[in-house]
């Protein structure tokens, strides 16, 4: 571990930190630059007496965020911080996180924390395979692993047969990716006769996606990985808010500097352990961007506040099956891409490109799933068995669309999996 | 100054810096892991008796790096390594620079020193615009800027209209870019009624590539800022060996991290103050890869030794003409690009896009001059006297083509200034 002292504290300990960080972030707050302050005028730090309290204070949302661009919710002095972040802006106004040099070696610390978690040490080679810009992937890779100590391969995005001959000429043996892009590194080896087998690389730290276990058994089988699912979003401070470790038992939050809670998102109330809701993050060591039950759209679970077979004790929420803005509803019917995905990969026939297009057909939805060919394709009698499948889960029929290996665009950066044809009302 | 008592120092000290600096180097480089170390089998640090001793030593040239590839020229271990870089590779086999922490501190120092030297505080707001990756440009100011405390905007290559959008709302007062790029800012500039005036912006570091003194004013009056030319190469340990000064009396070298030698590219000799030649570098602290004499084929001559009015005290070079490998030579005739630049560019009806073909017609070389209008577009009178003056530095009739604006390939990153069609022999 990174931190053996502070990953494997026992509960009250976290229970102490967390308490002290929320009132030290909601003083800090309240006294700071941030618009957001007036939220908690009427709120005193030291009436927060226990972890339930949190529920007595509001939320901050995202669309809150972006009124403030691009600095207004900045709660220190932009000369007082060091660089900055940016959403994608693709749906709306993009969010800025500032960060001072604290917030930096927070995010060191954090990164170096799920480096380690996947196993890496200082002796590992990592190449840095998501962008770095004001996409916060590529330095959130970059401050941990200099923090860890390993050695830094700054590939960034794209170029995918120079991927390939760096992690085998460098003896690369981990890589950092957008969780879409290892299908199109296969892809890109297939063509070019690469053979995983013959490099070290033995570890795939892939995130910035919701990809399915299907896809994460395929990654793993053919690029002879193992993978770690590793989960973050500017706001809170980048890529590395939690991973998961090798007992595969759940991702670890890291709970001295985040509060995690699972609320329902119709009626804001807090879900108990088990129970699938939106997840909502509180800050307790951030310095540009302290926030305070920030709702985060991603949905999860509390799995379990017992430590792990790993060792650490901190909490562990399920894989992210989507956000609140990309679940469907089809007929009437809600999910999310990702279930479906699950169900398409299985069967080795197909690749992990597809597509989910939705329009109105006289006046009713239609889904069509586009699905392409891998090396040997689908059979007739698979196919059928798919369509059965697919009834199973949604509930209704959908059109699938077999077609030729390569058809869909590879992009780079995020995939486009929906296409929604859809007259927005 | 970022390091005012380095920045200063007197002749005689910075030469016993240099003695020691590259006594050190060699008995450092004897004992690694580098293959190189062959070379100085022979050769004893401590018979090293003054800097004109230098010259009795062998050069290193970019073949014999490339003949490393990947690592065999590293001086330590890799795990001892923090990260690397590498050169494009467009010319041949890449060559990669393994850089340990204290590479990467050297780095950052050099690189605040030619921040500051472009009038940059903590108070400044750059937005890098070099790529960050392999290639070393974005990382390079990445490291200066964290160093000097700047806020950095890491906006990285492309995206014109959201570089724009960001210098304004964020009130960028620096930005950092290869040499081309403004050219590409300043039209969709124009295309987009943006006015630099209505911004903070002043300043731009630029390098990367040879750039005209024309060029220099237009992009200065344009963009309203005062531009900075900082040079480098990746072999030496990236951007920042050397930058211009507020009193443009040529480019300071970091001689305490460097020993710069101009040399006749035919026989080797070094050349005297005012000669111009290829410039050859040593470098006296770095760790991954240490170079004694090394042949950077960039075009320069030393301009002085003595305190220039900025106050620093380290040797001034000519700004960079060309590189060995880009001089033209045409009906017999040597000239470097950048000098056929410097006479389109006193044509305000001239866009800073402009390409030079050369083929063989009949057995002979022809060259044209592909240029694009600007706004207004350039009269018959002046395109006559432009031809008369090409004629006049060139000593041959080139054909000069007009094209409408917008007609030459913007290409992120290096500009593409040479279509050589000719036959090599």
């Amino acid at each position: 571990m990174f931190n053996s002292v502070q990953e494997t504290l026992p509960r009250e300990e976290i229970e102490k930190i967390q308490i002290a960080g929320l009132r030290k972030t909601l003083k800090y707050l309240k006294n700071s630059n941030s618009c957001l302050k007036e939220k908690y005028k009427h709120i005193e730090p030291e009436d927060i007496k226990s972890l339930d309290d949190l529920k007595l204070l509001p939320f901050t949302t995202k669309d809150e965020l972006r009124d403030c661009y691009p600095f207004k919710h900045i709660a220190c002095d932009i000369s007082d911080c060091a660089r900055m972040h940016m959403s994608s802006g693709t749906t709306g106004v993009p969010v800025i996180n500032a960060m001072t040099r604290g917030d930096i070696a927070q995010w060191g610390e954090i990164m170096a924390r799920c480096l380690s978690c996947a196993g890496l040490t200082e002796k590992d080679r990592i190449q840095i395979m998501p962008s770095f810009g004001l996409f916060n992937g590529g330095f959130g890779f970059h401050y941990g692993a200099e923090r860890l100590g390993c050695f830094i391969v700054p590939a960034g995005a794209g170029r995918s047969l120079m991927q390939l001959k760096l992690i085998k000429e460098l003896e690369v043996t981990a890589i950092g990716a957008i969780a879409s892009y290892p299908a199109r590194l296969i892809e890109v080896a297939r063509e070019s006769g690469f053979d995983f087998r013959e490099t070290k690389l033995r570890v795939a730290i892939l995130g910035a996606e919701t990809w399915s276990d299907e896809y994460r058994k395929r990654i793993e089988e053919e690029m002879n990985v193992k993978t770690f699912d590793i989960i973050g979003l500017t706001e809170t401070g980048g890529v590395g808010l939690g991973i998961d470790c090798p007992a595969r038992a759940g991702i670890h939050i890291w709970e001295d500097h985040y509060i995690v809670e699972i609320i329902d998102s119709e009626t804001g109330q807090p879900l108990p352990e088990g129970k699938e809701g939106e997840m909502v993050i509180t800050t307790l060591t951030r310095e540009g961007l302290p926030l305070i039950r920030y709702r985060t759209r991603d949905i999860s679970s509390i799995l379990s506040y017992e430590k792990c077979e790993c060792g650490r004790t901190h909490v562990r929420v399920s894989r992210i099956r989507g956000r609140t803005d990309d679940m469907l509803k089809v007929k009437g019917v809600n999910f999310y891409p990702s279930q479906v995905e699950q169900i398409l990969l299985k069967y080795k026939g197909l690749s992990p490109y597809y597509q989910l297009v939705i329009e109105t057909v006289k006046g009713k939805d239609e889904m069509t799933i586009i699905v392409e060919k891998a090396d040997n394709g689908i059979t007739q009698k698979e196919l059928e068995h798919l369509d059965l499948e697919l009834y199973d889960f949604l509930g209704f029929h959908s059109k699938i669309q077999v077609v030729p290996e390569g058809t869909i665009q590879r992009v780079p950066g995020k995939a486009v999996r929906i296409v929604d044809k859809r007259k927005k009302i």
